[in-house]
């Protein structure tokens, strides 16, 4: 084991030469941790002459990052980013020559996770991508090997860094959705089309992969149920605290009697919950066992740090021989599994409606909820002015999603409701 | 690798009979994880009679726990604890003889790591002991792989459930530590004799072999300073509160300009540092690495079920083949690192004083810290009545501990002084 590993790496934006800093920067306990060098043997990236604070003379540069196959690596390091294209081409070629690889990209990992895991298999690869779920958080690793004795039943996570510094800052300056989106965007923290941070779409990416992890199922993006953020108000967020709750944007997989189930939206977590507490960019991890109970991980989910720190870890792990399956149970034994779908799941409920302040209008809502089967468990109607409508915000006990969807319609076409019902799942954690 | 993997296991204690019970009940999903069964081929533990609620039925039963070695078994899993007598020597033999050892056995760890490390590697065996620290937390396995790439500045847990119990228990109901611990006693929560837990004796354990994985260094429990929650009165509790604190028994590793400090005390701790958060019997890991940043593991850190999650998931990494060092770095290329003394550290402090309320005595006690130089940041002079003392509660900037001992000393020889200084440090987490 004291040749050193060879590795190429594909991209070097932020995440990138974020890693060949930090192979730099900790080479000696690198060296030590795993028993040889670490060398970084050839590189490809979109503009040659960009200063990006690493020192590449002695390294390969090709401008095509497929030809980094040819370049004798016995890593090949995936941080282009994508689905497809140039990430997938080099991921699947490396593979199919049994060259191991390191990847950070999620959406590849959701959307070809099963097919590039039997790719590697067949080629004596390892394929590890730690950096793709909630950055520096050691959480795929944890799912396989230190919590790997445990029959999970539900993971909830706050895996969107974006999505949480906008609801943080909402709550804490009790701002609107639009207004911090439009500062998080000129400050750099959102990109300019938002739609993967504040549709939940790169939260589902992640859930999709630690599914698999957790059950041994094959990854499947397109079974997740997935809402964003944009419809929560600075008023949600007020009335949730005045209830003694959170709103945080939870992805969410849990074995249930109808299948896996597996949502990405806002929830309203208890202000006493341990996920309620983390703030700003942070990730956390909330993790239910049968041997361990809870198990709450938390740190940075993005960043160049934090991401490299779980791009070097596997290539670390490789370095020293280590030799897993992708989702740590084998393709071919994985099990095609039922997914539950989000109508049959039993959850309480917040909600907020705009009603006109007139006799009746309580006494309608509540026959409704009391047609469906649905128990109110409080309801606040809300002072107002003459030219404001009434606010009424109620929570009910548990009750099925789809009896919910029903009655939300029913209030939805009544005259006296001014607008689309707010619905907010609340989740015990 | 479809051959069983066969262990032995010597101890079924609650521990023990945990490790069984969940290596039966997850049978299923560990044989998927690892592609192989795990199978008990033999035991042994005091009583044989003793209802466990686990089936020994086809399990060879040794009385003396030596005899394990001679049943054939792939892996010993030491459950017995103590750091000499019959569990030293299993695992010595075992190791000795190439036979893997998982062990959940503090103690043995922290007092002979060093040379049992030396003799796994000489013989290719494995030594894992993911269970010996901090129960269910993945914190060996993190340090070793999933943060692995990280340069380690500060290590800081609350690693000892029962201190954390009382500390917890004292702050919520207004107790002092006499009452809460009989309480403990009584419920069995705590020992009959409690030092281990309250003395910071089992924390230092946990911190010493903590440190070995995050500085590659020789485990060194002799030079770890221990202080334990004895002297902690529900009144420094409620001054802590007053400030904005919690008070935790904290063990903390850093590496320091002076070499490697190692420390078990009680701690001052911002509210809203998500440490400050862990209460009850829970532990949590707090650690700063130079490319993470910050990340917090929570989780239960003892009990049947915590334990044996880290028990399985060292078998489940054997069975599938992986090979490591004990400390992640081979024993021999550890360096003997300088260990700084706890008087070369500099803290804040928080100080409480019973003093006779007579004119001039907050003179001569602010005389003594302005010549040591230490500059205080807060004072509050406690209201008191005619037949109690008058309290002091004080914090100060950073101080250097040598300076602050001395000048405890000499606050402590003042007539008008009452009582025994109370110190403690308080940690920026």
């Amino acid at each position: 084991m004291s040749t050193p590993l060879k590795i190429a790496v594909a991209g070097l934006g932020t995440v990138g030469a974020g890693t060949l800093k930090l192979l730099a920067e900790n080479a000696d306990i690198l060296r030590m941790r795993c028993g040889r060098a670490i060398d970084v043997v050839a590189v490809s990236a979109r503009e040659r002459g960009k200063d990006r604070g690493v020192d590449l003379s002695g390294v390969k540069w090709v401008d095509d990052p497929l030809a980094l196959l040819d370049c004798g690596a016995d890593v090949i390091v995936e941080l282009m980013g994508g689905s497809e294209g140039a990430a997938r081409a080099l991921v699947e070629g490396a593979l199919a020559k049994g060259t191991h690889v390191v990847s950070a990209n999620k959406a590849l990992i959701a959307h070809h996770g099963l097919a590039l895991a039997k790719l590697a298999e067949d080629n004596h690869a390892v394929l590890a991508f730690e950096a793709a779920v909630a950055g520096g958080i050691p959480i795929i690793q944890s799912l396989r090997d230190g919590l790997g004795a445990n029959r999970f039943s539900r993971i909830a996570g706050i895996l969107n860094g974006t999505g949480n510094y906008i609801l943080t800052t909402m709550q804490k300056q009790g701002r609107d959705f639009d207004d911090v989106l439009a500062e998080a965007q000129a400050l750099g923290y959102a990109e300019a089309d938002p739609s993967f941070d504040v549709d939940g779409i790169d939260a589902a990416h992640k859930l999709a992969i630690l599914t698999s992890l957790a059950y041994g199922v094959p990854v499947d993006i397109a079974s997740v149920h997935i809402e964003g953020i944009r419809s929560i108000s600075a008023a949600d967020i007020t009335h949730a605290r005045e209830l003694g709750y959170r709103i945080k944007l939870l992805g969410i997989t849990e074995m249930t009697s109808a299948g896996v189930l597996q949502r990405v939206h806002p929830c309203l977590v208890r202000e006493a919950a341990p996920i309620a507490a983390i703030d700003g960019a942070f990730n956390a991890i909330h993790l239910e066992g049968n041997a361990v109970g809870r198990v709450l991980l938390e740190g940075a989910g993005a960043g160049a740090g934090p991401t490299a720190s779980s791009v070097v870890a596997d290539i670390l792990q490789i370095a020293r021989g280590a030799h897993y399956y992708p989702f740590t149970v084998k393709s071919s034994d994985m099990k095609a599994v039922k997914h539950a779908a989000i109508a049959d799941m039993t959850s309480r409920y917040y909600l907020r409606l705009s009603v006109k302040d007139e006799p009746g209008v309580l006494a309608q809502i509540t026959a409704i909820f009391a047609k469906a089967g649905i128990s109110v468990q409080s309801l606040i109607q809300h002072d107002h002015t003459p030219d404001t409508p009434a606010r009424i915000v109620m929570t009910t006990h548990d009750t099925k999603e789809s009896a919910m969807q029903q009655a939300l319609q029913q209030i939805a076409s009544l005259a006296t409701v001014l607008e689309a019902p707010q619905m907010i799942r609340m989740e015990s954690l």
